[in-house]
């Protein structure tokens, strides 16, 4: 059995328990198809199956690539693009039910024309975050539009990105109850089953809709980890130190293995300076011997996930599994 | 033979002719072993191919596994790798020169415990950024111990990473002066042929290095723009809009295929607003329609690089070639 002490590094971990805690722990909160987890944070096709042993068989995905990947992996009982594509008709081999967001007369166009790959459409609603998403007002005359050219309409989608990171719940409730009505209204235009939205900041807050988009929830990073969910940390990015001073330490991960757009990485018993490309310079709380390994937790899980070719999963000092990270690219 | 058009956003895109000018650009300042171009940049051994026809056969890595590739390429007459290591036994099976960087004794005896896959090594110098290098007063003491566990001493290196990207080159000048009198003085206790030092921003500035190991030189990113060079912008982001708004547009490229320690990217006519995962939201000068290509402009190319399968190289609106980034993961 493999130790974390003879992995290169840097590597991605993923701690077991946490994991399963994580999962557990939406899996009661949202169980079944009220959680569509969003495997773009993590990318993974194992973690997926993971998700889908808790129950969870919808899933959501922000690239062709990922629905590609899902529908392969046997994971295609009811995979929805979350985003806009011009692309369709790279969808149309797929054994899977396909639904993907429109939000112009442009995206419906393209999956109408691909070739029958897409059958069922959301109509992307702008809920307050400048993105993707039609105007409210506008989302009926779109989901007539889509019915016009041959297209089910499962009913909305909006994603309120600009409320689930705040830090102040109450905040965080009235920007997604604002969003909602939006989404809501919309609705009332559109019909159809399916009300979309949410994340890993609101799934206990969005009860407006009938489907949760979380994906952070299983991994976690600090940005979420000050939010005060009931999700813990599972994730990090294991490093050895290769050179010390007095004042500081070096360790071997850095700008290519970490997502920067959330601010320095955290790392235990340490404060950060600044990373490299393939270095983190640090303060330690207690002086470090070249060889030593460090855990790194990314500020922001999923432009992390996207830099590594693999996960291990740990178990104590015990690697247990390794899994492809299988979703990356386009 | 393929359109840019044809091409599977966001797609990695290098210009052939802007590629070109900055090789022979570089070639021509620092020809032959005077440049040992570092592939951390661009990862691609390919690329470092086109380096190679430009007179330079001695290149550097920042990781293991880049040196691993490179030399498993055939480009191996002479790789440093220009970072510490404890992991050197995993550069055994090479067929190359293989030289690495030493700072402390740990690092020391790892380069000598690899089962003779490393030689020779050089004395990695502090010259000023806090990250890896021993004390200039130091470096004498370490290159005796080196020698009596029978390494070969190359020389001295020493990276002046805090005067490369300033904009000012008179602050440049003096950073990079101050650096290697620190450096000088350690290689007249060190010996040996080499001294390595430089980048992109210093490739003119630093008179005396014998090696200058710059890597941005040949794609460039918007903070190396700023500062004045001969070199020329010769990557890019290639980006479908994928959905547009009376006053911004999204583009679907994001996070993920975008290093952003340096700050968001550049849009050609438009400016950013910001990025998500995979969107990027800008105002652009003029209406756009969904479905029209744009060219996103990264702020730091190598964690760009880093998130990219591969590159297609074009001139003009043609797919000339597609090189594989082949030197990721570590």
């Amino acid at each position: 059995m493999m130790s974390v002490h003879d992995l290169v590094t840097p590597a991605l971990i993923v701690d077991a328990g946490a994991l399963e805690h994580n999962l557990a722990t939406m899996a009661a909160a949202l169980p079944g198809a009220r959680l569509r987890p969003h495997v773009k944070a993590h990318k993974c096709t194992a973690l997926a199956r993971q998700q889908a042993a808790h129950g969870h068989r919808t899933f959501c995905c922000a690239t062709v690539r990922e629905m590609v990947g899902m529908a392969n992996a046997g994971l295609g009982d009811d995979l929805l693009l979350a985003n806009e594509t011009l692309d369709a008709r790279r969808l149309a081999p797929l054994a899977a039910r396909i639904s993907v967001a429109v939000d112009s007369e442009a995206t419906i166009e393209a999956a109408a024309a691909a070739g029958g790959a897409v059958k069922e459409v959301l109509i992307d609603v702008n809920v307050g975050l400048p993105r993707c998403g039609c105007e409210s007002g506008q989302a009926g005359r779109l989901a007539d539009l889509a019915r016009r050219r041959g297209l089910g309409v499962r009913g909305v989608m909006g994603y309120e990105g600009h409320a689930v990171g705040m830090d102040d719940r109450a905040v965080r409730e009235q920007l997604c109850a604002q969003a909602m009505e939006l989404l809501t209204a919309a609705h009332r235009d559109v019909g159809g089953d399916v009300i979309s939205a949410g994340g890993t900041g609101t799934y206990d807050i969005n009860t407006w809709a009938n489907e949760i988009q979380a994906g952070s929830y299983a991994l976690m990073d600090t940005a979420y980890g000050k939010l005060g969910l009931p999700f813990v940390q599972a994730l990090w990015v294991w490093s050895t130190v290769i050179s010390v001073s007095p004042a500081y330490a070096v360790a071997d991960c850095g700008l290519k293995s970490l997502g920067m757009d959330h601010g320095n990485p955290t790392v235990e018993h340490g404060s950060v300076w600044f990373c490299s490309d393939e270095h983190t310079t640090f303060g330690p709380e207690t002086p470090l011997q070249v060889g030593a390994r460090v855990r790194v937790v990314p500020a922001h899980i999923d432009p992390t996930i996207a830099y590594h070719e693999r996960t291990h999963v740990v178990s104590g000092d015990r690697v247990v599994e390794t899994w492809p990270i299988d979703l990356r690219g386009w």
